[in-house]
């Protein structure tokens, strides 16, 4: 019987936008996959008491804590989902790691170099005692983008010579958009590049399988003074609206990047192109159920970017879904997440991506605000 | 308190593909939807004990019941969902309307026109004591095609001038496919072009706000025989694989349809175009997020087919769920039926697509297949 | 060396559009490709001496005739190229085979049956003396639409099921447009159905290697009445405005057909997509220079519509032009006409399309006007 | 009457792949739109007598010349069309204009900075006396690109923030490919950079209207030694397969480029996306006769990227070629580039791009070289 399976006891922290998708992953995970745990959506925590339980009864959680050190103490909860912002996650992962909870958490993983190294450490601490962490780089999980993976790991695109990775947003091109957390460096720890440049530096990492050795970027702030959100004054960004850099991966790769929230037209579009000796790959996510594949080897005549519609049973994800065609949307990725880390978690295994993945993918990061620092002269990225 | 809304009581009848999406969408559609009816997961109806109470687990329903006439005893059901082959939706909405339960009832509304008029007879007995009925055509709320319909009735593309529509999909291309009930007559009804032929006439005549009243068409069955399922012997395929008609809308427009199972590499592709005197509408389900609109009052130099990535907030459903360019997938437009299905109960209003909807529809296909029968000579569609 | 090849003297009759087209074909022929014969372009033809005068200059034609007639007499002319309104086609091209001059006859073959019938015959009787003759489908040559063909005819795709072509226009949307020749049945025989029409049943029928043996259809006039070319007054439209039928070939493929000029949005859209039981084919004239092509016994995997380029040196031809990527334009469809004519020409083969190609074409939009005139009913091919 | 215009000798110097396409375009243009001067193709040049003679008579081209300081001499020549590789465009170009001969060069303008400013030197002399000078960068030619830059210049989508352009090709990611002139040094300055990289710096210039005012970069060389073209031995590879670079334009754009022939699957594909303040717009080659258009002052609800299909009577050049969405091909970016030169040339104007254009690109190219060298430090610009 199903609900013989032994529980898994989730408490999340936050209840914003993140909140609301991991939610839907907890609640869904285990309806069309077989778990071997069976996710308890047991605590919602929020600052705010009245405000955290509207969100937890509208989102499906039992209980409302709002402070989130309480989690940790709780015997109902055996893993803690982080979706704050990037400026209290070492505090609260590295704490419920060392509780001995499974911590799910947010990228970026830190908004610093130093705390991602602790939390790494913290990571690496509890694993010695079964304890399990993972950082949602959620957009791996778009089932396109894993075929990309296997498809690379199983040579058909050969060596991997180039990839060009761009994350293009709009949200604020209007220069009256308001001084949101998100502006702010004290909360945000860093704009474009740190928010959505570290999901394609993840992106490019993981699909290759390789790793960016150094880089040379620049950033840029356009509007550098926003009404504050009160409605009252104006206020300086601290961030950066845009990033771009060039680099090489380990493996001889070259690179370019690119995060904007400045490409009018773009809302969320996330591109990835890998071209390789024997093939190429190409995703984009506004079409986000297509893989495109080049197979370098196909007699010429006949050759050509195939537009492969990843809803087949055979597909990453996708047969624990729907019929053919019949395809998914965002949320999903957050569902294929809790699924692997669920199995993890039982398992006894490593999830990925892991702190130490996180980490690495700050210190890419780290490496091009360095560089933009320095007249974009080259800069590598240290070793995690 | 979101808790102390009155409570919605459901049973469903049938738990395979229809049922697990019909399941997300009752999971769901509280979580992102305000709705003054929280839905209860009841029962669900299965013909076999320990296969239902397996779906029911899985699936997230209390309850199990193997006769779906104790859903109608039950006080903690006030909707039944009809999820079962179409030989069965007749008896059972029937019954559950008289009962006084409201009923959603999956597509095509009956095999035949006789049990669709008597189900439209119920559904209008049933009304007159509050008791509301909607058929699940479920494609008419992909956001991008409710804005496609919201476009025609504002007069963006003027006067309809022509439609053309298609679903196509591959599924039984391979000969040696086995014999499901899908394909037999006794059970389906009819092939493609009542499965997935029901579809597009329903989205066109939505979009369009028309009505067909004349067809000519030809039906064909390219593989007669199959394989038994049970892996022995085989067995006549009695419906269509493929049908193709043209047609002509009460307004004038003209159309053409076609719906196959034999389009090698079409998984599931509804493709719907209009035009228009004054612009054009297309949509094409392989990427369900976008909607072409071409504007004839735009000045010629600019004017072109704009693809709307249609998750904008002021997009029909859309602000409900993500930011813009966060997409969503097949799942979510079940979800999209019962919100509105949810509110019509409450508000005590109609839901659409009605029984009547689904009349007309098959009334559609029924000059469909008399026009086939006869040579293709053109047949009116009948008076609902 | 090159000028040491014999001549072959061209006489062309008309010189709008298609004499435009065909000029420039003439022009070019030979500086891509290796012809056996030198393409003289010695007279043009045209009602008015000094109109003729100025389109000769400046499309480069020597010399001039008012008479079409003329050219049969003249020893510098060996080939007569049609491109006048189809009233005249078969008046020209009977005297000119009879003359023993090959032609090159633009599409649609003849207004009537009848006429082509007697084109046929003449075309057959010039043939037992050498002399060759063409119908001007030009999108055959599109490389794409070669390609498409030469996979069809490699097995590739399997048996054919299903065909479905389309030729969207939207130049006559605007009500007040002028009643130009085109509209008149006198004149140009048929509306969309004849003019565009013709070309998409010469493409369905080229690409699958078979024939349409019957079909149903329906023709629509939306604006019945426009103003006169003059500016004073209003004369009744006497063609076709669109055309939809559907249709079987005779190797049991279904088929759907639509012409129209009132697509708003669609400037020359011609779409083919064949489905076939090992794999699919489609192609989009606003793409020319792409196939797309799904191959059904690929992994399903990997297996997707690719986008061909069909721009690759081992491309119909494609080589002759320039490196890959480097795409190619309408214009060049007349080229590959005219390379391939003369080929034959010198070689003493026959052309293809030929006049009884043409002529099949004429009997299934016969067939398309009588169905539409008896309501639709199936209707018979004629046998040529 | 047309012969009576004056006409304008022409004499070419080199008739390989660039050959065949100003040919073709001094053939042609004349014939399409109404020229003040009629190109007379007079002379090619050629080292080889018998090639020459040859090419001469495949291309039209009425004499021929062994030695290109002989067409300087000719009364019959007023413009000297040079397409020889990189290393003799100075010398024959400044001679020309030296000798009074107007001058179209094809890109890149020169091997070197010094050259190039050489060459703009001679033009800004030449120009004293009427003599015009023009750079081919052929692409600029494109209608969609003409169009988008008109777009830009009318405000269509604000203050330029974004762009982005790359030009991929995969001709040599075999490592057997031969060592062709294209991969020396000496002969063709750079690899990717300067051959194709030059390309989409002009056109991202050209579309904007500004100018780069800084670039950091790198390069690689991924096959380093290759079979020489002789068949015997092997030898170094001496310039670059790719080439990246992000930059900054004057009015605060930022930009990335990437030039290079390893990417698989990708033939010729430019792509330039440019996002403003108020709009944006996208180009692809591969669909050369689109342009995506993104109006950001439009209703969200109906926003979307438009495909402009450029082939309307307004859209630039697109007039005198064919009715809407029948699309042009590569070539006739040469027949436009002839149609301006001339006007310029007969108007007394100064056509462009011009020598100083070339010598911008160059210095660009430059300052990416010198910032390869330099650890990908950011470099500025050199003013021209």
């Amino acid at each position: 019987m199903t609900q013989a399976r032994p529980g898994l006891g989730v408490g999340m922290v936050g209840h914003a936008f993140m909140g609301a998708a991991h939610s839907q992953a907890w609640r869904t995970a285990g309806r069309f996959f077989d778990l071997p745990l069976t996710p308890d959506m047991a605590v919602l925590c929020g600052r705010n008491a009245d405000t955290a339980r509207a969100a937890a009864d509208r989102l499906g959680w039992r209980d409302v804590e709002t402070d989130w050190k309480e989690l940790l103490t709780r015997d109902d909860v055996q893993l803690v989902d982080v979706c704050t912002p990037g400026d209290t996650h070492a505090a609260i992962a590295i704490a419920a790691l060392d509780a001995g909870k499974h911590v799910l958490c947010e990228k970026p993983l830190a908004n610093t170099v130093d705390e991602a190294r602790a939390m790494v450490a913290a990571a690496q601490r509890a694993q010695a005692s079964g304890v399990r962490s993972m950082v949602g780089f959620n957009y791996r999980r778009v089932p396109a983008v894993s075929l990309a993976r296997r498809l690379v790991e199983q040579g058909r695109i050969g060596e991997v010579r180039h990839v060009r990775a761009s994350y293009l947003q709009d949200w604020i091109v209007d220069p009256e958009a308001p001084l949101v957390w998100r502006l702010q460096a004290e909360r945000a720890g860093s704009g474009a590049l740190g928010d959505i440049g570290a999901h394609v530096v993840d992106l490019a990492q993981f699909v290759t399988g390789d790793r960016l050795s150094g880089v040379s970027g620049l950033t840029e702030t356009f509007v550098r003074e926003r009404p504050l959100p009160s409605g009252e004054g104006r206020g300086p960004v601290t961030v950066d609206d845009a990033a771009l850099f060039v680099g090489r991966f380990a493996g001889g790769a070259l690179a370019s990047f690119e995060a904007t929230r400045f490409a009018t037209g773009r809302k969320n579009q996330i591109r990835l192109e890998v071209n390789g000796s024997a093939g190429s790959l190409a995703f984009d996510f506004e079409q986000m159920n297509e893989l495109q594949f080049f197979d370098g080897t196909e007699d010429p005549d006949v050759a050509g970017f195939r537009r492969i519609l990843v809803t087949e049973p055979g597909h990453p994800y996708a047969g624990a879904w729907w019929p053919p065609g019949h395809g998914l949307g965002y949320e999903h990725t957050f569902t294929h997440e809790v699924v692997d880390l669920v199995r993890d978690v039982a398992a006894g295994s490593d999830p990925v991506p892991s702190f130490a993945d996180g980490l690495q993918v700050q210190l890419v990061l780290d490496a091009v605000v360095r560089s933009a620092a320095a007249g974009s002269g080259w800069q590598a990225v240290e070793e995690s």
